[in-house]
């Protein structure tokens, strides 16, 4: 793998950081139908989606806002030094356009584009949406056989159904992911799980399936180098998916979602957990529930940006 | 028609208007399971919903919002004098409980809600939601026979379709209410329409069947009273129903909603057209599209709440 | 009368507006003990108190805020080419220190801080401060002999007394100073008035005592030359008091108080009222109930302090 | 003890959390005159009232905002699984209604309201209100015995006056609680004190009568646990009262607040110390100065509601 | 002219408006170095630099949250039914890159930007950037022949220099602009002037040079036709260039802007004057002094973004 | 030294904390022409400037706010007991008139005053401003000798230039200062360093001259007492510059910064570090990059207030 300069991100030296229209990561905008489509290694793609929302909307405007604030990321980490532009062809392939009134549409359009993307060996890093972006996304990449998923959120999302049998909604994409062989359960760790509780249904179902839950408790007693420790032997060498909630971080410092938890991990410990994902097979990862109605700071954007240079650090990171 | 003292809100002279549990206009909260629902007159609903919104959600949040700076509003109009409390028995009845994830399945717990309280001879005066929600509140009121109906907006809401053949989004809900024989055309007027357009599919359709639409401009050439002469002639003495969309009124008065429109009308305008609905035969009334995740000062639930007094009048100033 | 130099407000040009100690319109701080104190003619002084608040809280915030927005108030009326500051000697005098937490002794410190001044010969323009604050204020100003008064409310403020005989309310100064004979009910004119009503309590005093009130509806029929040459008939000759609610206002455009009532005048009228007060025999005046925690923009104490200047002039232009 | 369905919250799996009138944790609503009244076993009350606020005004709106955050509050505690809305009768009871004109008619108002609780053998937890608020509510709690009382804050709120001689202020209830005989000071104990001092009266005070003032240094460098087998030492097993002031809480986790002191715990560790009050003898609870007006996103109100939700728990978990 | 589908925006029928990389108007970005750059007609450039800001800094951050706000203009004008974007080819070609360090850098840039255009023959629709922005873009397009300008604003520009003898501030471009040569002072016209004033120096350039200032009470007095009537026939049919400074609307509707001043025209009033540019031969204009840090609710971009549109059909309708 | 009651703070138990014309810490307003000038021992000084902002400007307003802020703070330290306005005369000293347009011009003028103050034998402690301030500032401080430095920061500001040759920025500063041997390369410690790279020329700078950075893993890995230990062994006891950027805080606990970068230090670790500072020799000491416009809840002022107190304890705790 090579640095092609077309790939690079616009340098803040250059133009400065509040200029140009915004990509993520001041990276080429390179849409299915662009020429350098095909060179693309990592895709960022966006799904501003958000009708699995069972309390509070908001997501469907998470990818602009993403876009901006990763206009403050430059191009280097600042601990392993990696400078993922330079590794691998890195582009802003647009939204995946969804039908805001019919989930059953829009689940079939966020599959198809990201079969697309999967069909052309690329790998993608997507900024939701809320969490129900994930499942049309694993039916795409899962397609073949099941992946294994490291999972921060404050949830577990595991629940058979809301409101008298809706099965497809932010609080069951990985019960349904499951149920649909697309994540081994056996390899799938939940890291940061806290907050009060409807019941035990969700528990239940991860003890039953061998489903790991490492609760937010566990997690700061035991820190974090330990906890992820065991999160890499679980999901092991093979395929893994990574997805992160940004409920998973204590909402003081991530306001902007829709369904907050309050008691956890700060900022640092958020970037940290990412840190501790290097040398996984990771085959795509998501960033969801940023909610800009409810961020009026603008800072959980700019650390849901942050968590997905880290994100994509760690899956070049092999 | 006495005044029974339970339906009297509590005054602001014994509670101060922040304290208390924040029902309708300090109503009494009487559920359908209340052992006095049988004796209100106008019910206030709420409908929490908003997953027709094709553009920036949170009118799910509206009826909240709505009932806390209802605390505000005192007892008696102050142009009319009309202490709307003591000529009948006003009561909020609460939220219709839609499915967040499933706009079909709202729709039928909407219209059963309300087909409870027109069968019992009680009319409603509604807290949205989107602007879907009049559609599935209609097909409760205009069972038997099509509605007249008054429709303060910057929208015409005719729209067919979007997103390649959805149906049923809160651009469409009067053209369904118009093709199921809810409303009758010729009896509809929609006043203050603006904004850029699509193109003129809405204006196409409102032309072919009759409704009769007033752009801002015509508005504010004409003035209110001719205008409003105007409209009530046009739905006349028949059953009518009056829909005010919050982004009727500018943006700059009414921020906390979903799609504005600039160049609207002022908050006093935004009461005027109500006072000079008096005398029409109302059989229910709605607003809608209020929005508090982006109704960062309130103003717009403070708005929304006292054009909702003033449509309480309008209801009862036969 | 001269200039003098010691009484310039810092121009624009030399410093700019953001920087320095902000004092009202970047006058000098003359506080009692200063050696020009008695050199002062008008004296500009704030009353952070709100304790007469029945609804939400906030005016005690309300001088430093108005001092902080005033730093952008430049040296000449755009209309009347008034240059105030050249004409008479002005001042910030700071702040009456109240007790937050005992009304009585609030009052007493207002009306002894205001005697003084009064009894120096200094005309006072206050920044309050919720409405109770101009009862002690004209306790000192009318020692001698009741006042006419100008008023711009959305409330009459009128009422007898609140929660079961609490007589000293921001809703009730005006019916104070009535009865202790500070003001002259015959030459009261309150302009504005507007919203919901509890009863018609106030309106009976104001019936009964000659006292005349211009609600909003009139107000805009007439249109504000015809009002205001009404009111200044009223008032006549004799010394007269102005006193300014800001939510005479309509609160999209002054959402920084605590009792809003919608549909009232924008900006620009609540410039222009001012401008009709030339002529008038203006021994005191001030601007109340802004309240810095509902006005996030600041846009409500840039409008007031605008208000302030243009009282400034009126208090000049005889 | 058993379980009455009456009782129940209502699920958000039944009905989303943005729906209905907002009752604390969707309790039913159950005011004094409700025939089910005399079942409740805890109460929930709010006390809008801050008239003893010597700073920053707001928290007189704390119980209508902490109301409509506990609705995100689910039945089960994530770390105990205690289900407390099975275990005994919750209800919230209303607002008392204060006099925001008069404080002495106010402090009447709450402690009557509370000896009626009391009396019918209930066991209230208050959602305040400034600090003053628990002074009136011991009155009524602690009128035969003195109570024991862990007391999280930032300050000590015991100083002897203000402003010259001023005694009921919310810097100063529990001065008087000592003096009163409500409190024995011998069994006090007061946890997170931080902040910069006007001097060293109230230490000076709290050494001569025995109260164990815990700095925020001593907290932190002790931890949680340890503090705590002190702070329960100190109370024993005789009926104690628990005051919990959300700036207690570092402000960037709860900024609205009206007295902020930087450098305080986390929300996590705000949890933390009411899990380690099970066992305790808890006859009542506070959580006092939320304050909405400078809670722009929610979150103080929403990590307020969580407090209370784990108070409710401790007061249970005998 | 023809249509091109190429420069067609996206529907927000096809594609939810809040989806997608946010481009003026969701037009195709143009850079300078994109294959199709000379067939563009109307480029919107964005000017992202505010160092001549004396004031409250922020424009710098206009045009980005200008390009966010444009996602909700559609393709056709409610009153003219112009299709502008099927009239000729427009295109969003980027920022220009300035130096925020560096005044001169900076103008030298944005001359250098636009003579590339100009020499295109290409006419430029500019989203600022404060006021100076004006002055380098009248360098590139004025370099033949002086312009006439119609120029809305509530302040001159017209000042010789700030703090002891600067020259370039964004008070100063049209003084500048007319020593230059750039602009012809009797084809000025300055529309809505008001606010208090440091003083005459810029009204007496204005006198002594011919410019034509319409202060707000004219504007207001004589209404809308009547004055658009006279800055037509003052401009003529020459080359001119519109030039519209947000803070010619009143505050309250466009509060994101740094020198705002009271009693300014309403958001309708703000578009009709753009319908009364109609028939003129504008070579260019700009939106400027858009302040997003001052606009927390985004009204003042999607007005001023409504506005562009309107510009934009101006630009058009010869 | 002796205390001077003339130069001690308004308390607030005589006056409200929200009362009066703010001024630092509510010291006496002491400009350079005030007859208590010269007794002056320490100079809080506000330097409203951010022309050397490259990316989100603000720290203009930073001052103002500071002074806001800064009246909620006390006499006495809670941890050291000091009462530094007792111990020294302090006193505000008023704000550094900037040029906005022009920064050589500001640059000139702040080291004017600077000299002034450093000549007449007092110590200043500084609000700015951008970063760049601290070098017109060190211009006036070093003319002698080169300081040692501790500084808190998210950034080196060790760059060469900005956009292709601009050398002043708030970027540069320090690198600048060493060039000028204004500061002793050896004898500078930069804590709390992260966030994402542009390269890594700053630190390649720092390792050619010496400079000591300490990383944000390295600054939680080895803990504060051990970090400052190393730290007060690098400047030794020689004359020392404290700079504190709020950005070297967590943007949680201080959003209202232009360049934040997640994952810093809490608010309590941000005081601790200046508790570590005692008894070095420090020559004056600065709180800069402070931006009002992004901190909308006052939350970042107030810790940078709270920090400015420590800082002041620091400088007197030889």
């Amino acid at each position: 793998m090579t640095s092609d300069p077309f790939f690079h991100p616009v340098s803040g030296f250059d133009l400065p950081r509040f200029a140009g229209v915004p990509t993520f990561m001041r990276l080429p905008h390179v849409a299915p139908d662009h020429p350098r489509f095909s060179d693309v290694d990592v895709g960022l793609v966006g799904v501003p989606w958000d009708s699995g929302t069972t309390n509070r909307p908001g997501p469907r405007h998470g990818p602009r806002q993403l876009r901006d604030a990763s206009t403050m990321i430059r191009a280097q980490h600042p601990v392993s030094g990696m400078r993922p532009f330079e590794q691998v062809n890195c582009a802003d392939l647009g939204d995946v356009g969804p039908n805001p009134a019919d989930i059953q549409d829009s689940m079939t359009r966020i599959t198809d584009f990201y079969t697309t993307l999967h069909a052309a060996g690329m790998r993608p890093l997507t900024a939701g949406g809320d969490h129900l972006t994930s499942l049309p996304v694993l039916r795409a990449l899962a397609k073949d056989s099941a992946l294994g998923m490291v999972h921060f959120d404050s949830h577990t999302d595991l629940f058979n159904s809301y409101f008298g049998g809706t099965m497809f909604t932010h609080g069951t994409p990985f019960r349904r992911a499951v149920e649909e062989g697309l994540l081994d359960p056996k390899r799938i760790v939940q890291i940061g799980i806290r907050g009060t509780m409807y019941d035990s249904e969700d528990r239940d179902f991860a003890a039953a399936t061998g489903i790991r839950i490492i609760p937010i408790e566990e997690f700061f007693a035991r820190g974090i180098p330990d906890v992820m420790i065991e999160a890499r032997e679980i999901v092991g060498s093979a395929p893994t998916y990574v997805s992160y909630d940004i409920d998973f971080v204590d909402p003081t410092f991530a306001p902007g979602t829709g369904t907050p938890e309050v008691g956890g991990p700060n900022s640092f410990q958020a970037l940290q957990v990412c840190r501790e994902l290097y040398g996984l097979n990771i085959v795509g990862a998501d960033m969801v529930e940023v909610s800009p109605p409810f961020d009026e700071s603008g800072g959980t954007a700019f650390l849901g940006a942050s968590i997905m240079f880290e994100l994509l650090c760690a899956m070049l990171a092999r």
